[in-house]
């Protein structure tokens, strides 16, 4: 049996972020990472408390959403990581919560404007929301669809996975992903932060503009590309 | 005298959550926990802090309020819980507390919308509002009339207990309930995530839909009946 | 010299609970605890942070605001509290923060409706907000004149001290207090409470109505008078 | 070389506060201490967790902006601390953080409008909230540049950067500072608050009107200048 305790050991260390960044009640949220060479990711169990949680409980899945080793259940949104992986090859880690402001945004099925330099040194665009999906979808392989509802929007918009790490599934809550899971988690958390921002400015300023082009491409600058300075 | 260790120490251990959850500012809240089998349940003490109580310190009380065994006066709210446990033949723990964004719903005395599938996950309809109660229920026997309101609300909407497990009093505050007093005060944190995200979903769209049925159905079916695929 | 050690042991604990309850940013709120057989009162120093705070720092001060013993200069909000004492002969504490929600509403200069029973518990009324103070006032005696503009502004509603234990000075913010140091620091967190949650209501229903009298009536004799049946 | 050791204990010890203060989200957030003998100031390494900084890696730098001592490259935003050090000659720390409420009136592009006496025991005047930059300046030697804005923000106001310690830029985020680090650090989490308080003031009364010329003197006034009676 092939040795997966490298991913359950990073998928079991990024889900415990969720409880202390304060993005998950109960079990409201799971965290997965992936191993390409094996073509499987280790994912949270479903509906288990994160003090229970431990790195051997990871569930191990292959791209199709099938169980490879674990004993638990995995999390009930695995599909959707899945196919994620599946379709987003350059991805290492995706996370699924339902944070208080980033889900109202979701509920409400509107984009979040970018307003500041919070956003930009992040994304160059509005968070884009990903419209319900259809009826047809949400009978039928319902998680599996919640993946291409996703990767649709970003497509729809000619948006980059690589270069927008997260959205908004509308009437339900964030996705995020990144190179590794602990970026992935990393995003979950600044699109809370983006998204609690975004309502206060409009609820300071309701005409509020949005971010004049120059400022985007410069914060954005600043943390990303070849001429970066942030960080070490 | 018979042994009531057993559901004083399950109404402690429950109690002792709505501190930890942030659902209680003092001792404005309480959890009871039923004993079907001897016809008593145990009752947090009233105004007695969280940090002073102890599982002996449990009152028990029949489905009639009266007092069974304990020194210490039962919760003012005893005799609800007397009622609900009474009527309601199937819940075994019961909750109330004042916490914030619930009672701000019952306050403004509207039913919380469905705005999302974090409330899917939990209910198929909009969380209910008993209407304020007539005068002469309240300068009667106003707490055993507090459980004919919720009593009455859930007939009167053809709502069945089992299914819903919580609801607002208007102008006062959410009653949660559940199979154990552990899933009734799991009910009252969701409530009140679920009363955030709803006034925050207003705020960011006053015009935000109703979540759409096939979504409904789908969230509560992944958790709930003989199909559900949530958790171990 | 006289023993001051019980005002100051109690102010100090009283002082020491204000940052606990969330009440407090830095330095901005004080307690004191008065000792009415020798005519003075043991009040927080200005300006000193809470965690270098012990009961000897406590300062003790008469009714006429005349620092009696310590060797720090009393809180600048002295006065008020020596004037309060000096006309409320029943009072044992008094509180003064800057609460964030209570605060909003001083500086938005409008009472607190009474919207539900968490407010009816503890109140019979709306709860009152001062005018701001003339400019004579303001340039005169500032702290002894704040005093004064609370005690009129109890007296034009035909309110008693001593069963309304809070006011919000238009402006300003929040004073509380009641029989002991204890009880006031209490009505502080309450009405903390219950401004945030007259907020959300608004927000939710801006024509969300009073509550009834029955209502007011039922729940505030619960917990007060000769019939109250909350507690032990 | 130079013994840098007393900045760069300044330096950390400041920085620390900022998570304590929940001031920051990650490394959203950077504080410098001076040494005005020496021409340098000390200041947070860029994109450092708080939880792995020490004092040694507190980067050194001089008011060109130039690394003069440290290993590491120095916070993003290093050149807007170094004009604003150049330019003000009587300032010894400054802090820059994206903090929730203060961030979201400056994406507002607003000023905050003073409205309480929390926000008079401060400043006499709304907080201003400079324009969002030029497109010149920003593609510019934009963090350089930024200084400036600052600058030029409280010229044209007639404001004097020795009495107001606070300021938006739009779009962007605020940045404080003050005659030490420790107090550019307590500014922060002052205007922090004066934020939360005047969103919530507008949100309670709509038409709540800024504070009276007497109160904003008075208040300004028993902690600032000759006949201050605040603390110690």
């Amino acid at each position: 049996m092939p040795n997966y305790e490298e991913i359950q050991q990073a998928a079991y260390q990024s889900n415990m972020q969720l409880p202390k960044l304060g993005l998950v009640l109960f079990t409201f949220g799971n965290v997965s990472a992936v191993d390409r060479s094996a073509g499987v990711f280790a994912i949270k169990p479903s509906g288990v408390p994160y003090d229970e949680l431990s790195p051997d409980k990871m569930v191990i899945v292959d791209f199709d959403g099938k169980t490879v080793a674990g004993k638990l259940r995995p999390s009930s949104d695995t599909k959707t990581h899945a196919l994620l992986y599946k379709h987003w090859t350059k991805i290492g880690g995706i996370v699924h919560t339902h944070s208080t402001f980033a889900t109202a945004w979701a509920q409400a099925q509107r984009d979040i404007p970018i307003f500041g330099t919070t956003h930009a040194d992040h994304n160059t665009v509005d968070i884009p929301c990903a419209p319900p999906m259809s009826d047809e979808m949400i009978k039928g392989n319902y998680e599996h669809e919640t993946g291409f509802q996703i990767i649709n929007c970003l497509k729809d918009r000619n948006l980059n996975y690589e270069e927008i790490e997260m959205v908004l599934v509308g009437n339900h809550a964030p996705f995020t992903w990144g190179k590794t899971p602990e970026k992935a988690v990393y995003n979950s958390a600044v699109l809370e932060s983006i998204a609690q921002m975004a309502l206060l400015t409009e609820q300071i300023n309701p005409k509020a503009p949005r971010l004049k082009d120059a400022l985007i491409k410069k914060h954005f600058e600043r943390k990303h590309g070849p001429d970066s300075y942030y960080g070490q």
